[in-house]
């Protein structure tokens, strides 16, 4: 009788996928106000967190306790504590705080997007006109550039690794779409024989550049403003970085891409594509599957490609070899093209 | 090292966290174009679900793939198939569909006042206009009546057999904001010496009254158009059912309410109030707990009240018992007071 009461189905999961949103803006809220930080710093219960974020403490009392409910914040008589996510990701003292996430994953227009989600699948693409992405969106770009480099610091020490087992003595790489500047310029500080080129809209490599500074590599960072599609990528480069950027496009554009970035390797030369790619059957792992639908929500027609489908791309394109890498405790892989 | 790896803080919690939303949308979709049904009577896979969906295949594909990654579906093959959850709540041809809920769950509404979220904790209440839910907010309520009636089985059926346990030959059950009615109408349908008397603004009551006639209960069903705060309630009752309703108010006028509805009551009659009761702790259980949450962004000043709290105003409202009655596999707990 247990076991079948237990294997009973339940709505339970419907009920909360259905309000699921509510988690999402629940933390933007904590991150928002600075709620993390004010607790790492002492500030432990609702009356003295109000005083502090200069807000209701009825409004704070329920907002502790739901990320306390939600597991980013502990509870013991009263007084909150961070959790050891919390601590090192969300209090804004913490080098590795990426609570600016919550500007760019958790915006209005990603929201509203998704909003009509419907309507995409009728479509089979997104009903915004941010379209393919071919063209400037600054907006969208800058403050992607602005809030998600956070984010790329663990695949960008990966990156690093597989660039600086190159012999050569001078490392030349060519960083695509390149947003924050992060992958690159990572590569770049953890070895001085890398030279870097950013390509991206000129308002995103304002960022870069400002990041390639504090990292101390700018004379050794040089931009290319302007669109992968059509500006001049020069040539002779060791590695091509082409991180979460094939994903906004379909297959043809894609091989198009492909083939500028392979006249513009050395013999030799390597593409380095860092994207959430699922497995043949599409349902697995969870978030590289699950990007796909970003992909619906937010593009005319880009997808999260399995290795299969980035294969022959690459093979298409030119590439004499076309390798898939796991990357261990990332949800991203890279595929690594050879020319 | 392999016990240091695995507790690593990783940020995917808060990664998942911001793009929940998405869940909630892709379910919603789901649910919108009748995606279960479609698989339940045998289309299965991506061109045909298109073609039956009217919907382009790329999106159904995106999709379906989703919804198997949370759990919604299965995929073999390139088929999918229904979980057991979604066969029973998902098929509309289930007397247990439950579908309706996402008009109402993550309705444009309701996620909007959660986007203003962190408005909502400086005030400390909603900066909807939606208020404090004593005057009429017709397109609101009477969307619940229709999208919500199928969550109330369960529980309606726990209230029959609490009523079944009179003894009197002529129970009178008085439904406190009824709206869809399904909690009074299950009471009446499992006991033919029931009658109930349902108070809800007239617009609300019309749903219920359908959902009378459609249970074979008209007869012994009557409605007090009006507001719960001001309508004659009549008296003599031995039951009246407050289900889903205190939570939106302050303490003052929940007290102020409880009064009323003591006045309406028989000598030893009882208030049976529906509630997710957190414990002391105000973090658990999770359902429960986070239906503070809920109040926050909806009202000016409701809450998910502890038991020490509805203890104390029943108390002050006259009542001589107060007990917490657990509801076994329901997130929903029961507070009766007996006058």
């Amino acid at each position: 009788m247990a076991t079948s009461a237990a294997s009973k189905p339940s709505p339970e999961i419907i009920f909360s996928t259905l309000i699921a949103y509510q988690n999402a803006y629940i933390l933007k809220t904590g991150i928002e106000l600075d709620l993390f930080t004010a607790i790492a710093e002492g500030t432990n219960d609702a009356a003295a967190l109000a005083q502090r974020l200069q807000a209701s403490e009825r409004g704070v009392r329920i907002l502790a306790d739901g990320l306390t409910v939600q597991g980013f914040l502990r509870k013991e008589n009263g007084k909150y504590s961070l959790t050891p996510e919390s601590a090192l990701f969300l209090d804004k003292r913490s080098p590795a705080y990426m609570g600016g996430m919550a500007e760019f994953l958790a915006s209005e227009e990603n929201v509203n997007n998704f909003s009509k989600f419907a309507d995409c699948v009728r479509k089979g693409g997104t009903v915004s006109n941010i379209g393919d992405n071919s063209k400037p969106v600054d907006h969208r770009w800058v403050n992607f550039a602005r809030s998600m480099a956070s984010m790329a610091g663990p695949m960008a020490g990966v990156l690093s690794q597989i660039v600086n087992a190159s012999t050569a003595t001078d490392i030349r790489v060519l960083d695509i779409a390149a947003g924050h500047g992060m992958y690159g310029i990572t590569v770049a500080k953890n070895n001085p024989r890398v030279r870097v080129t950013a390509v991206d809209w000129a308002p995103v490599l304002e960022v870069a550049k400002e990041n390639a500074q504090k990292a101390g590599v700018s004379e050794r960072y040089s931009v290319r403003p302007g669109s992968a599609f059509d500006t001049d990528l020069g040539d002779g480069y060791d590695y091509i970085l082409i991180t979460n950027f094939l994903h906004h496009f379909d297959v043809p554009t894609c091989e198009m891409l492909l083939r500028r970035f392979h006249a513009a390797l050395k013999p030799g030369g390597k593409t380095i594509t860092v994207e959430f790619v699922p497995n043949e059957d599409r349902v697995s792992p969870p978030m590289a599957a699950s990007f796909s639908l970003v992909m619906l929500a937010h593009t005319d027609a880009g997808d999260a490609y399995t290795f299969a489908e980035y294969e022959k791309m690459h093979r298409a394109a030119g590439f004499r070899n076309c390798a898939l890498q796991q990357v261990p405790d990332l949800p991203q892989r890279l595929v690594m093209g050879e020319k």
